[in-house]
């Protein structure tokens, strides 16, 4: 099909943690009007229902670790599609500026004079511990959060980690499970052993797990629960106003 | 009306930046159940339109530096209300847990054993740069992104500017617009004159406006675009991918 009447155009939709009801009004709307979505492994596919039947529905990625499309044919096949069809929504996971790599696809879009509409979403980084009604922030705890990417280009941890351990923020790691065990030595090489640090598996989706715990000893603890990756980590006292902290406490005060 | 039928329950929402196509499906679908809907100065009137015809509907915030409810007050009434009336909805701006006093609500609600859900918002933090098309992360420029609040407790800028203004983060600033001045000198004293700036007043809304500069020239652009609360400061190099501030690089070789 050849696009003669319809407008090439793109909108990067950010399509929230994972629960489908966490999609905005606006992604809604954006959907309903898609000739062709692309979507990615952390979107739900129910999503997708709100796009009509007759669009083209095109999985682009994997989870972290497994096959998945490179950047660059993902971009080529969002401009293809935009030109023979029309709205291109490029449905992804939480936030679209959020580590999803956004740029890249509106800078490239840019290049080819396609107009481009960005949505955002709910960024697991914020709404997943609330889910679990972990503030990010708190009066008194924590007057600022800092997240960062467990998963850089280079394959070692961000050195933004190494600063984030000596400050006051509550941090937080999105794909970062597989480093944790590095995280935690740079938190306890800050001498931070006893901050509350928690682990968030696959927040707002039915095999939601959480672990709670302190530096010392979140990484058996995350083990020892299995948890598996998509999750989020979180260290900052914001994690001791957690009910199952509490809990902790009142276990290790009565073993001292 | 003494509440025979109804169970008490709380849910605190974020509504978002200000549009209010920006609101979750989950959000309408809270709000459609609520029997009364309790809302901040930031948030859309717009949104109590998913709000049954008879709910009540009470405004309890005004802007900062204007007269407000009280904290404990805003407490008692969410109490009151849910005890008389059933599910009231605390319809918060940005998310509920950004700098939006929500655990203190959800604590309070919890001394009463009230259940509370909590539905995440889009936070101003990451949408409003996204809308403006500023990524908070991209590959090369920014593995983290530091939020931080501009208004403490005490009236001082929180230390964490001091550290953030030291870090490789992308910095963003929320109710920040007052003290610009003093957070612009602290990237000064951290060698940062030239990072990348902006400053985008009432992101997402009808009276949006961009001011994009460098932290040397930030304050006085803000000033001249008259630029007024609320307002999001960001700092960091993914301000350089914006259009605007190419041409600014223009403007300067061109001068140069």
């Amino acid at each position: 099909m050849v696009n003669q009447y319809k407008e090439s155009k793109i909108t990067l939709l950010g399509a929230g943690p994972g629960d489908p009801d966490l999609l905005t009004l606006k992604g809604v709307k954006a959907l309903q009007t898609a000739d062709v979505v692309l979507y990615d492994a952390l979107t739900n596919e129910a999503l997708l229902e709100h796009a009509p039947a007759e669009a083209i529905k095109v999985y682009v990625g994997k989870r972290s670790g497994e096959h998945s499309y490179p950047q660059e044919t993902i971009n080529k096949l969002m401009i293809d599609y935009a030109l023979n069809y029309g709205h291109v929504v490029r449905l992804k996971g939480g936030d679209p500026f959020v580590f999803g790599r956004g740029y890249e696809e509106l800078d490239y879009a840019a290049s080819y004079s396609i107009p481009v509409d960005v949505i955002p979403g709910i960024s697991s980084s914020i709404g997943v511990p609330g889910l679990q009604q972990i503030p990010v922030t708190h009066r008194g705890l924590s007057e600022s959060f800092w997240v960062i990417t467990g998963t850089t280009t280079s394959g070692e941890v961000s050195n933004d980690i190494y600063q984030a351990a000596e400050s006051n923020a509550t941090v937080l790691v999105l794909m970062g499970l597989k480093k944790l065990a590095k995280i935690v030595e740079i938190f306890k090489a800050a001498g931070r052993h006893n901050l509350p640090a928690a682990v968030v598996q696959n927040g707002s989706a039915a095999d939601e797990k959480l672990v709670v715990g302190v530096v010392e000893t979140i990484e058996n603890l995350a083990k020892q629960e299995n948890v598996k990756a998509p999750a989020l980590l979180i260290f900052g006292e914001v994690v001791s106003l957690h009910p199952s902290f509490k809990t902790l406490v009142k276990q290790y005060a009565s073993i001292a």
